[in-house]
């Protein structure tokens, strides 16, 4: 780093580093930084950054961010690095700007239900303050123990629970953020309704770090409820799959799950997780219905009752409900499906489409990799009350090209469909480009339009859902 | 219209008419506006348009867009002219552009439970074609059988549901607007998630046809309870109002309706229409709280049990429940308070606060309000659960000066608490001078370069929703 070790000097990306320290402190910029800051879970390709500068405050943020706009430096803005597109992970050259110390609840108002909380929160631990208060924070993901807040908000994630509270985007009343240009756009108000003008908290939430780093949230918390039931059901068709959904929230209410895995991902994750089945295989389709009330006395037997009657109609072959928390793990243990990730090379896609076509889309894209790849290992699953399907797959040992060509098949059926290449994990480096599957031109327009006017150096998270050619362009 | 009739000539607004005459048609292009195109429901003064422009489809508007915009001739945007903010009232010199004919559902997906329709389609219209597809639209408003489904969306109307499934904005899927330019920027894609870049649906929602005109949404629909049930409750503090509402909502769920009445309010309106009070008057506050479930067998006595524990724990004093939909209605129309608009120059507010200090926020605006004039009628009732607050007061009849002087004072304490001057009607007109009580100089500064890059010329809906003035400063 020896030609930034000077004091900064003309205004340029050299001094960068040295200027930032100057102006926030050595112990706040880490000239070597550790592994931890080199990527995220993707699998996207790391590189170290060329320092992390890890802030304690929102005025520490506007001062890294005014120096690098001033000094056109690029950042990318990092929280837990959980995420499964590539959006934290740095390309040489970057400076990393970790929310790691910026931490810890500010503010629970018990009676209004709603949490104030910095960026660099863990999800986990916002999770037990908000249960300690005798509330409940509306999205859990499997990440809840390193994942944070401001990441979480950053890339509008989704997880376990979008079918009763939304996404992260809808759980959030207010919300800090810093410009590029370290302007600080602060709305943190507390209220359900506020119609004064544009909704900046959706532009900023979703943004994957292009627009603002986002520094503090009020997030709107949920009652509790205080039962939870977990059933596993089998059924013979994905049109009853999408029937016994519209047939439970009909007739028991509080669906606060519906994860459908099909026949194959059903038998493959339970035999190689010791062959013990809630039910027995065999059928085309699985689903665990999670339903959550407020009425001990009855709600065991309303959803046995709604049940037995999708058993009467046919709408289910066959049907268990968890008798115990063991039981209902063992249930979301063949859902998460972690002897996937042992075979070689797997691919994971995170799609949405209109419910109903989701069954004939899996059937046109197994259909479609089977006939390049017959041996393939094809896993449907997923949050398909949400419309969220994700679908793994090992072609065995796979090349680059290989990998490319899947994801090329793929993602065109999901144009074809008109569906979504991103249901939750957002753009990043590895799907950005196929962002214009799913996008129109004239969106793409406004989105850069929108960039070019919030940062108009383009120092926030460049590479990242923009195709990289194409960031700047303007509108019209 | 002289100087409009000939061929368009020179680019100029002069012309603009006559260009919108020969590219839409003459049927298209009313050139002597009734009545009804002159202003909406908000009392701002009425103005008679240069034309009211009535598209019959997406390119039409985008066609009238583009030649306004070549002409740099302002356009408001108007739907069931419902608004109470004067957003859809012509200036002298406007062109009106009305989605009266724009109208009609396209599809409703029965699986999926997503609607999509047009912008000039009622909300009445969209409501029953739901209910009859055994759906619910996720709002409700009083002016359901004039308002339309473009207008709820461009103001971000709220309502009497929104406690449930939120603001019109949290109920939109999928959108298509044109911008200023003629543009059309269509994402009409009915999944529940879809990560893929920037939100476009809630920049459009709620920017009150400032940055672009809403033609077509696919809305989320709902399962339709199949219970609803209503009780009066009598309580004797603010804090029992909150504490009710959350004990509420932890033991009997799916609260779909939570609105409070102050004492005042509660006898003078009950008063008005005829004296028969479901409950007695005298306690400090009235709640309508309304449940809906899906449990015909047990919804009413679990609502009674809750209610029953409610007075054991001395939450509330008093307790009915509506036996017969006529009762329910006679509970609404005390809180709907027409007799209030009988009052000489009534003032009506719609803010709101964070929801444990509304109590606060109504002594004190009454106090401020008294010691000025000791005589007036004043009134609080409101959304309470989605914390939001209608004040209206009569002073006896009252000048320009007064009612200025009422907005000041009122506003004035919003802005003390934080709260903010507009729940759900919007800015429009009516508001646009206090927007900066709830809206901080960089929000602003954010939101007029959003407008800036959108609408360079400047014609979507000139003088609402920013202080006019201002409209067109450039960020930073």
């Amino acid at each position: 780093m020896a030609a930034e070790s000077g004091k900064s000097g003309a205004l340029g990306k050299s001094g960068a580093v040295a200027e930032l320290m100057e102006a926030l402190g050595p112990e706040m910029v880490e000239i070597d930084p550790p592994e931890r800051f080199h990527g995220d879970w993707s699998g996207s390709p790391r590189a170290r950054p060329r320092a992390v500068v890890l802030p304690r405050s929102t005025p520490d943020v506007a001062t890294a961010l005014r120096i690098c706009h001033g000094r056109r430096q690029s950042v990318v803005p990092q929280g837990g690095l959980t995420g499964l597109a590539g959006g934290a992970t740095p390309r040489p050259g970057d400076i990393a700007l970790s929310m790691d110390r910026f931490a810890g609840i500010e503010a629970i108002d018990e009676a209004g239900g709603t949490m104030t909380v910095r960026a660099g929160t863990i999800l986990a631990v916002a999770q037990d303050a908000a249960e300690a208060a005798g509330w409940e924070l509306g999205w859990d993901l499997g990440a809840r123990g390193s994942c944070q807040i401001g990441g979480n908000l950053a890339t509008n994630a989704g997880g376990n629970r979008v079918i009763r509270y939304g996404m992260a985007r809808d759980n959030v009343l207010g919300l800090e953020a810093v410009l590029a240009d370290g302007t600080v756009v602060s709305s943190l108000r507390p209220m359900l309704k506020n119609n004064t003008g544009y909704d900046l908290r959706h532009l900023f939430c979703g943004s994957e770090g292009t627009l603002g780093v986002i520094t503090r949230a009020v997030l709107r918390l949920h009652p509790r409820p205080r039962t939870r039931l977990t059933a596993l059901v089998a059924l013979a068709s994905y049109e009853a799959v999408v029937g016994l959904l519209r047939h439970a929230q009909r007739n028991v209410g509080g669906v606060t799950a519906y994860e459908a895995m099909w026949r194959f991902h059903y038998e493959y994750v339970s035999g190689e997780l010791g062959g013990v089945r809630p039910l027995a295989g065999g059928a085309a389709f699985y689903v665990i219905l999670e339903v959550s009330g407020d009425d001990p006395d009855h709600d065991e037997q309303r959803l046995e009752a709604m049940l037995a009657l999708a058993v009467g109609e046919r709408l289910v072959t066959d049907a268990t409900l968890a008798g115990s928390t063991a039981q209902a793990r063992a249930m979301w243990a063949i859902r998460e499906a972690e002897p996937i990730d042992r075979l070689p090379d797997v691919v994971n896609f995170d799609v949405s489409l209109p419910i109903a076509d989701i069954g004939d889309f899996a059937a046109d894209c197994e259909a479609a990799l089977r006939e390049r790849w017959p041996a393939a290992y094809i896993f449907n699953y997923g949050h398909i009350g949400d419309s969220n399907l994700h679908l793994s797959l090992s072609i065995g040992p796979a090349s680059d090209a290989d990998l490319h060509a899947i994801d090329d098949l793929v993602y065109d059926i999901v144009r074809r469909y008109r569906g979504s290449v991103s249901a939750e994990h957002g753009i990043g480096m590895l799907k950005r480009d196929y962002l214009a599957y799913s996008r129109s031109p004239a969106e793409l327009a406004v989105m850069r339009a929108i960039k070019t006017t919030l940062d108009p150096n383009g120092i926030l998270n460049p590479g990242k859902l923009f195709p990289a050619e194409a960031t700047h362009t303007v509108l019209g």
